[in-house]
């Protein structure tokens, strides 16, 4: 049994480091706050004994002996980095809950067979720089390092910009560090397990993600002497496609989820008719053939709007990540420790990316879910239960522990 | 006869005061763009003989002596301020026209009975601060001078703030300089002198204004996990507001218009379902019957919509500008002086509001207006020719010497 309290204190301890008014935690991906988490977390591996590396994209990896050095890692950990309103769980327990696992090993005086691989993955979150999960991506070769390095936020600022900013940009390549296979801890981030008692999902599968940027170019024209018959309004159009996008969802539905987060009024004033709207949109689906068809009749959709309108809409589809299906053999282990603990748990599909939906591509992957408040993520008001965390982590511990031998 | 390559030549120098590469003019009030153009406007000025104060609130006042002293004196100007991305003519052509009548009655040695007061207002446009006019409105008491010099902008600089940045914070009080009447020369704005072939607009009304801010508390949740159907999405409820607000203008149309010209999501993020809106709007007629309608029928809209997608909006009425009915014996003044001078002429109501407006409640005032190249204004993209200037610049002085005497 792992430490509730310690782990319950690490968690509590970084939420410091971002802390917003609400409770919640602002930690941009390789923001001055971020470094003041990793500094703090490099610190705690390696006073747990860990070797930590960091790779050129600012990603850690504290290692910890195993019996077998010639053995790959078991790699377990998560994110510190959070939405510009996050909570105090996402990616946070996942990665304090490795390690605690460690602490309590090493308390226990338990050596491994295989070694132990803890993770801080850079950038799961996505909101600063796209895509998100995009170390993890990197490493399991769906992008170039370079390609990444480049990414831009909003401001302009790249990647590599960033890390060299926080000094983050590790002198190992990415992917230096092999592992043999993946296991997140994370908050379920829906309300499924809440709604049903259970304390662990056993994470089965995860949702698809379509990513676009867009942009509409309609006419700026006066507020008060342009008549209504005659505009060519960007506002009134990206009201429509916000429309359109939510019953496409709904219509694919239940097993489909369409959202647009960002759009901005290039040049705003109340006298003035929006002329041009940058925004993204978010689709998902478990599903590959709905994803498809979400895409497919998103598109036809905008252009009719477009049409009809007057006004040019360009969508640019600017990520796809496929459907996960986590390896059989990892969903079991996880599935029996839950067990022998004597959690209830089920099966569940992961509505949020994880960077183990990406470590599944080149590796067995799985994740264990632990329930949290009213299915609330990306959002300050974010919470779980001491209980819940502390079953999670130790369910990942025993999950570890079977795959690593001891 | 105005000196016509004159008039040109001070639009298209001034209009270097900032400049837009799409050949339009971003000059926010109070900024220093604003100071820039402020500056030349003053020197003209003195130039140009006349005795140029400033007021509390940055309005800039140049008399030129009449014979009666004891008259007061004939107001003539508009604003040189501009949108953010506005044109050459909005404004600037009244207040140099106003300008080019001063340095032509003195090349011609014409003295009035009455002295002629020209008149940079600040803020027309309302775009940095609301309201729009707001320095007219507190000269003609609509609204106290520590009121106004108290406004903020979005980056929350005061009104008095930026009076003082700029160095134009006068030392007369608001109404310091009396006038007997105004008299506007305007571009139309709008699409009909155009299309009609009519160079002169003699304006007899303005439409009345409605200015709102909105705040849509949603909320924030993830676009993964959540599922369509428990969603409390506030650019959802935005989306269908801003389409309410189109259906309805339309319904109490043609002399009615609705638009939402800004619109801020709070912490954006591509997969946050966006949880708090900002937004503004701008309802206008020149009916005070049907802006009742368009308040009651928009507000009723959006408790329908907040009801029904459990969100919060909260609705305030910033401005309310009824409905301008403008002095029949200037308006038959300046009809004269298109019909005199051989200028075909019509008939117009105002789009836009206008110094005009406000001066009209506390004393005679008129406008002239002239075309606009497809209607278009609140664009970099405005234009207007030569010719249509100097004969709104011409209809102008000829009103003004017919209300002062020769
Ligand atoms: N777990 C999580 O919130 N990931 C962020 C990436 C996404 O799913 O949008
Ligand atoms: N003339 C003009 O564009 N005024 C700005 C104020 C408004 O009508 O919105």
């Amino acid at each position: 049994q792992i430490d509730s309290a310690r782990l319950w204190g690490s968690i509590h301890e970084t939420a410091k480091f971002g802390a917003t008014a609400k409770g919640g935690v602002r930690r941009l991906t390789l923001s001055n706050e971020d470094k003041q988490v990793r500094d703090w977390f490099r610190k705690a591996c390696e006073d747990a004994g860990l070797e930590v590396h960091v790779d050129a994209l600012g990603s850690m990896f504290g290692l910890r002996k195993g019996r077998d050095m010639s053995k790959p890692p078991v790699g377990i950990g998560s994110h510190l980095d959070t939405q510009p309103t996050g909570g105090k769980y996402d990616g946070i327990l996942g990665t304090l809950g490795a390690l605690e696992v460690i602490r309590t090993l090493n308390d226990a005086g338990i050596e491994t067979e295989a070694p132990i691989c803890v993770v801080n993955w850079t950038n799961e979150e996505g909101s600063r720089f796209a895509p998100a999960m995009m170390a993890s991506a990197a490493y399991v070769g769906d992008f170039t390092t370079d390609d990444i390095l480049s990414r831009k936020d909003a401001e302009g600022t790249t990647v590599g910009q960033a890390l060299d900013g926080i000094g983050y940009r590790g002198d190992k390549p990415v992917g230096f560090q092999k592992l043999g296979c993946f296991v997140e801890l994370h908050i379920e981030q829906g309300p499924i397990l809440e709604a049903e008692g259970k304390t662990i999902g056993v994470v089965d599968s995860g949702q698809g993600v379509l990513w676009y940027d867009g942009k509409i170019s309609g006419f700026e024209s006066h507020a008060g002497s342009t008549p209504m018959p005659l505009r060519r309004d960007a506002l009134a159009t990206l009201s429509e496609i916000v429309l359109a996008m939510e019953s496409i969802a709904k219509k694919h539905g239940p097993n489909a989820v369409g959202t647009i987060g960002e759009a901005v009024i290039a040049n705003p004033s109340r006298n003035v008719i929006p002329g041009e709207i940058a925004f993204t949109m978010d689709c998902r689906s478990a599903d590959g053939a709905i994803m498809d068809a979400l895409d497919r009749d998103l598109r036809a959709a905008i252009a009719e709007i477009a049409d009809r309108r007057k006004v040019e809409v360009k969508v640019d589809l600017v990520w796809r990540k496929p459907p996960t299906h986590f390896d059989p053999k990892l969903i079991a282990a996880v599935e029996n420790a839950a067990k022998t603990l004597g959690y209830s748990s089920r099966r569940i599909t992961s509505g949020a990316g994880h960077d183990a939906c990406n470590l599944n591509t080149t590796m067995p992957a799985a994740m264990v879910f632990v329930p949290c408040k009213d299915g609330i993520s990306h959002n300050e008001l974010e919470d779980a239960t001491q209980p819940d965390c502390a079953a999670g982590t130790n369910v990942l511990m025993h999950t570890v522990l079977a795959i690593a031998g001891v």
